[in-house]
């Protein structure tokens, strides 16, 4: 079955009903095992609650893209929404946008940017500026913001740290051109080339607005230049709601998965990136919502940094808030993650991720705890991240009989 | 994910690095048990290094083409390379050509041919003509060879035993017609006939060759006539070069594997039929390669003779020979078949074939042995044999992480 089908046939069997599903998003959950122990992170977490859901639910593990596959963390949650990640692919600069609230209106091209430190011969020293503050960001932001080149507004948003946005708005441009970010230091920054013919305008006033920042930041050293990257256009993906009929709310204190949420036509929830904060904010809004995304971003960036046992920990602290979600008794509750982030690999990887449903109607398994070994033997088998919507879906007796 | 797309998604994320692939490939390596003992052919067999490679690595079963799906030996390895072997169908003709050696040309039409047997009335009595010698073989295809027909030159090569190829070269031929082989005996040659309008000189031609070679082998039995099947093009397929970036290699005693390795745009080293001879081979061009396609024909061929002995015997051979393979380290070895050959069947079947990955980055699962039952339960669980490649790649670290 072709993926476009599958959101077709989602369309047409989806129902909408009062039951209650919470897509709960521990993101790089998977792991690989520390050498000394033979045990992943997930495996040497002390977690009661997340066994005893295993136990009484169905585990499996998933491909968010296909196996060997390391997915970024767009197509990973793309997959995990039903859409197929390979053919909605999302420029990072449009998450970006769409992460810090930013109206992207059709034509727009967004950026992610950040401010980086160059030498006097050019050469990038620090990709980063030294991590300059939130608020060091803003202010050099406010600097940049509103240039206006060849017609084409410039507009600049601060997003965390180092990083912003740039929206080039005006007429005739598109996406199609290369990063100007090398993607490492001791070079210059690339000058931005056009992918195809219709592109050459847009690198054109890319390049312009370049060459004014590095002039308007020459006094603000570590963050005296800009590396640019990821310019995109906003895509249209069908919405949550339309596809399943869903009432759907994203809980997610890092700003590119309140975008991506956005993206899908969800909700998104006012709230601190806290573990605790984000529980708590899912409690409040319970009643008024049926679908319930909650991203949980501290796994990855601790398997990121290499971090075995930080990664432990936060599994640990989302173990013990397990009950807040429980104790609500959501008709189905769906644990897993967008991709796994080893500790022992410091990124992303190609593993497939463990996953467990939990819910009146699951045909439980002989899974008695949450783990990737337990998960090999699942229930559900090894599945694509694409089915875990229908099956969320399914249990929660949102779906009609397909035929006759 | 759909096929096609894999192939531009490999291109698009593949990375050359030192890192270094075999994938051995045991021919029809997938059994089935023998009633007296409850255990196939790899169950049997004492294999203290393949098992340990196991418990150290990953385990799974892979189907070539799809579930219930019986695969010739040329869509097996298709899939094993990464191509959708139900695209990419091959023709035998095409196969047995490049496989000795021979330079097929854009337009070339090859044939497989058998010399068989027939008797007074035309019926055929043996579709090998008792296994002729190769010697024999080539003195017959001597004979045959450089027949012109209506302007059409018509090239004779023996490969081994009975079977010989013939490569129609000329303008306006088509591969649109049917075998003459009736693939039984006591019928008579099938009358080749076009599948549509534009292989309607095809057809005639090859029923005029045909006729021309009865009356040149009248005096030659028991090989007194030929068979002609596969009628084929040489397809284009990208090449592994391409995809994944890889200098990949192939060691295949046996013509045909050969021949698919270079349409996949290996290279192909010289080597002895003998499994040792391959090994070393291998051992020897170790430094020149990054992927190694190492092929073990007799399995399959005890398989098919239904030789269950024999079966376990080479795979204990193949075991034996394993630590040439592992002493070099590689980074990855894929252990599989290109479908399995059960002796009981006497051929090949549908069944999912054992497969096994060892590398430093796989997630070792509870597979303590290389058996059809541990894979049932490997960590890899049952995945289609197009993904063993990208799996390949991503645990030698030679994939890039696919979007943002």
């Amino acid at each position: 079955m072709k993926n476009m089908d599958n959101l077709d046939l989602m369309k047409s069997i989806s129902i909408a009903s009062p039951s209650k599903i919470v897509l709960l998003v521990i993101d790089g959950l998977g792991g690989l095992p520390r050498p000394e122990t033979g045990r992943t992170e997930l495996e040497t977490a002390k977690k009661p609650n997340l066994d005893n859901l295993a136990a009484e639910g169905i585990c499996g593990l998933s491909d968010p893209i296909g196996p060997g596959i390391t997915p970024g963390s767009a197509p990973g949650h793309l997959a995990l929404f039903g859409y197929d990640p390979v053919s909605y692919n999302i420029g990072r600069g449009v998450l970006e946008a769409v992460g810090v609230d930013f109206d992207l209106q059709p034509g727009d091209v967004a950026a992610r940017g950040n401010f980086c430190t160059v030498d006097k011969s050019g050469m990038v020293t620090d990709r980063r500026a030294g991590r300059i503050s939130t608020e060091k960001c803003a202010e050099l932001c406010g600097l940049l913001d509103g240039k206006v080149i060849d017609g084409i507004e410039i507009i600049i948003r601060p997003v965390k740290e180092h990083r912003f946005i740039a929206v080039f708005r005006g007429e005739g441009l598109s996406e199609g051109v290369n990063d100007s970010d090398p993607q490492q230091t001791g070079v210059a920054p690339l000058v931005i080339s056009a992918l195809n013919r219709e592109a050459n305008r847009m690198a054109d006033i890319g390049n312009q607005f370049v060459a004014q920042v590095k002039t308007s930041l020459t006094e603000h050293s570590p963050a005296n230049m800009v590396l640019l990257r990821g310019f995109s256009k906003r895509p249209h993906l069908p919405s949550i709601s339309e596809i399943y009929k869903l009432k759907p709310v994203a809980i997610a204190g890092y700003p590119m998965y309140r975008g991506l949420a956005r993206l899908a036509g969800m909700e998104v929830l006012e709230t601190e990136a806290g573990i605790e904060d984000e529980f708590k904010t899912l409690t409040k809004n319970y009643k008024d919502y049926d679908f319930f995304f909650l991203h949980v971003k501290a796994t990855d960036s601790a398997g990121e940094d290499g971090d075995f046992d930080r990664k432990v920990a936060v599994i640990e602290e989302v173990d013990s808030l397990l009950p807040e979600i429980t104790g609500l008794q959501p008709d189905v509750i769906v644990v897993t993650g967008d991709h796994s982030t080893p500790a022992l690999l410091k990124g992303h990887s190609w593993h497939p991720v463990p996953l467990l449903l939990s819910s009146r109607w699951c045909r439980t398994d002989k899974a008695s705890e949450f783990s990737e070994s337990a998960c090999v033997l699942g229930g559900l088998g090894r599945i694509p991240a694409t089915q875990i919507m229908p099956l969320a879906m399914a249990n929660a007796l949102k779906l009609k009989k397909f035929g006759a």
